[in-house]
């Protein structure tokens, strides 16, 4: 199957690379081509604009941002120019809802298959295949994207048919990981001036009711402040809540813990700190609770 | 061995129960005897005053709060004035951080031991045999208290020392799990106003990064809406989590999502939800979303 | 002199009438003209476009919203392709820091004058001419624009060079009014639970440190519970707040407190109330604390 | 008539100097004598203990906090065991409403008169009887105390039969306080950062809206960043919020921004910063904006 790929930053690229090892004819775009060329050396066509990639009978996108979508989809030599009516747009980037009903509906005017499937999991999930895909669009349309999906993740998940529905599981999602930090980081900061050993602390959690990837992965990260280099950067969590609160606002739901984290990872990234991994919030909660000031540290090491 | 046990309500009846089946010598007291009954039954002795239940090497107190503690122990024939100096008081409540700090200076100034070592678990999981206990501690104290602990949970934890350590972890697991609540209480809010369904929502997680027995327990109960009967009612809730910010504001650790959380619990009591599950943070949000408000609901059956 | 005026609501309405009324030439324009036709009865040109009201020296705009601004300036028969280079836009409405600075630079770029001067003040005070006028711009072009503020205001305050930064204090200016909004709801929710009277209590506030209009004008709505009709409503309310939001967002400026009075006026409109007041964030914490529940009432009367 | 006067701080001495003034024969005591010097110079007697300033027909506490009202009235020769039935105590300290309870209590109890009168000021207004007094009990002893407010205050308000709703009143009053400082903080940090002259900023709102004495005293300080020497510390400020928040806890009235300000002040402490005025909100908001961080700071001097 002919199979087109836009976005090769370290997600993309890993999920390239194992729909050509399973045997799909690619089609790469990204906006600077020199990260394409290792998969065009594994036999994957270079496509120079959007509009190329998007001749074959799918084609992919997983970018940063709304605007890089926006750029792929509706700018001249775009996808949705060149996508034949029988052909589909899967969407994988993690995209606002409201960017998802406009892809949605200009589709659908033009008669072209749609699928959101926005994923969880890390550029090393991505690389050993292990994501998780969220899925929605027509049945029909859905049913035709499956096998691809069985090659990218370890599970996939149809929540509905049409496809925002899968943008708000996904950014949802991330609302509820941001929650397990900002949680951990309070938890930590409160542990780490009572002079409790970290690492003991979290393997009462994880050992006990929280023992899911989510409190391991952070716990790990707070446990010893590894916020360097950053798996997530605390500016893209950021984005990512506030497409989930503007979701919100849209349905009038207010999310009193989704604001307080928004305004916690704002405070990381006036401070100089969004280039920090999320998890960094719990450096935040380290400093407000006066822990590392010199002057005010009283735990003396070992306790 | 002879043991006491004092406070016989839905958890210390089933862990009292356990420690009999295991051959322990025990003596119970409850303040209101007929729930000693079966006990005394099964073999074991009643007491008429926590002094009484304290004659032996170990005294267990498993009771609701700071005030029933403080009576059992400070009061006329409680167990501070009956602890023979080689004797231990093992201290399972979930109390305050102050009140352990009390307990671990009076019983050293009178050469009793002491053990701090509050559970995570429901009745059920007592009745199982399943808790979990997280142990502080004079080593050699705890080391006598550890085939007891066999008996009655999974696996202990030992977090320090200093006694009020463990109740400041088991406080911090409290809010740990409260903000689970609250996260997955605006979570669904969101996905319900969305029209997606409930249980599929529920279902992504749990088989995803959030694969923990607390999501699995709050998820389900949030999902379904089984607020009633209580498993944990949020009276109780509101007073751990006021527990965990005392010791907080001893410490100087500001906890924003701490904060929050007390607020919310509150706001269901003045609503006079109180009796409800803690679960029932996810209604409060769910009503602040508007849902269930028959003229609002715009979401079709089924959706 | 001539001067055009668009969008002609209570506020627009009150403002063109008394510019009338002290001779200048009013071209006026409204999307629904009927509006317009008791101005037209004093003597006011009627424009049929906005760019018919912006063929003289000067041209207000005094709007819902962005849309309503974006939608006047920038479409075919708009402001922007019919002012003149030496004449200058005004733009009184209370609209984003982002669209201020559109508008900025769209002027510029023709060679138009473009002035900022939001007001503060509900529609009895444009009728008095009792406003105030928080101006930005070039100082040639200001300085040309306050003898028509004289008319409007009962003072100018000229904060800045740039446009923009009269938006922003607008802006900042309303989130300030919320905080006392949100603060003398919590506080009367105490004291009316306390069983102190509300009437009493705002006497105490209004003759001590808190003697500003503000207190009174609010204090008084909320002591009195008169949330319908509004003077502004929640929901106007809340698009305000999210604009100094998304201001201070694009600064990087966290603001704790005006994320928690938006969440909470998102919960007003969700719960259908958003026609109300915005001083109903009192009926909010009224209700969240139990008052008005008939079942939970222990205050007796007279008390 | 012979009054008696315990606690000699800055507010106590001021006050006690004006009852002299007036003519009041006045027993002080202070805990460390030495403040009282200057008194007795004047003309005051001296006790040695809280019992021998109770002696009179009416003894005022103005004590520092709950714990050192409770020393001077329940301790051994303290206020209770002295006051004769006819004589009253007058607690004009900001002490907790559940202390307030207890003191209504413990008086009438021995059919002792007590009246609460917290009072709204500064020590300056102290010294320039520019008080606020807000007052509540018994009608006609509170009758018998107004001579003695006149003296103190440029004005009393009665709120109440029952004592503790005075300290209600007082507390919350405190807490408007804070709010309108954590609201200017946010303001002035967005003010700042975006380039606009603080000192403009503030004569917009003392001159429009905003023209209560509480916004020029504390915008004034933030406005020029003098958080020190303190007029009132944040910690004495924490001390009150949480008061009321107690209070609040105790009627089940849910806070959520006197709760955020808790937690605000606590951070300042925590920093190392409870020493500086409660006005070093606006620190905290100011330095969460990264403002004073010199390499992110873009704004030119003179802006």
């Amino acid at each position: 199957m002919q199979v087109g790929f836009i976005g090769l930053g370290a997600m993309g690229n890993a999920m390239a690379n194992n729909l050509l090892k399973a045997g799909f004819a690619l089609t790469v775009y990204n906006r600077t081509c020199a990260k394409a060329d290792a998969l065009v050396d594994k036999g994957a066509d270079l496509a120079k604009t959007p509009a190329e990639a998007a001749q074959g009978e799918m084609v992919i996108t997983m970018l940063a941002d709304d605007a890089a979508v926006e750029s792929a989809v509706f700018a001249r030599d775009g996808v949705l120019e060149a996508l034949s009516p029988s052909a589909i747009h899967i969407s994988m980037s993690t995209i606002s809802v409201a960017l998802a009903e406009r892809l949605t509906n200009a589709h659908r005017a033009k008669k072209q298959g749609f699928v959101s499937a926005p994923v969880f999991g890390r550029p090393e999930a991505a690389a050993a295949a292990k994501l998780y895909v969220v899925v929605a669009g027509v049945p029909e349309a859905v049913q035709r994207c499956l096998p691809l999906f069985d090659v990218l993740a370890q599970r996939s998940f149809v929540v509905g048919h049409e496809p925002p529905k899968a943008n708000l599981v996904k950014l949802n999602g991330n609302f509820l990981i941001a929650s397990v930090i900002e949680a951990l980081g309070e938890a930590f900061a409160l542990v780490g001036k009572a002079g409790i050993d970290r690492a003991q602390f979290l393997d009462v959690l994880t050992n006990t009711l929280f023992g899911a990837p989510i409190y391991k992965t952070y716990g790990g990260l707070i446990s010893e402040e590894r916020y360097h280099p950053a798996g997530f950067k605390a500016e893209l969590g950021y984005k990512d809540i506030r497409l989930a609160l503007a979701a919100a606002e849209a349905l009038k739901v207010p999310m009193p813990l989704a604001s307080l984290i928004a305004t916690r990872l704002l405070t990381l990234i006036a401070q100089g700190e969004g280039h920090l991994d999320w998890a960094a919030l719990a450096k935040l909660a380290a400093q407000e609770a006066g822990l590392g000031l010199a002057s005010l540290e009283p735990v003396a090491p070992g306790q």
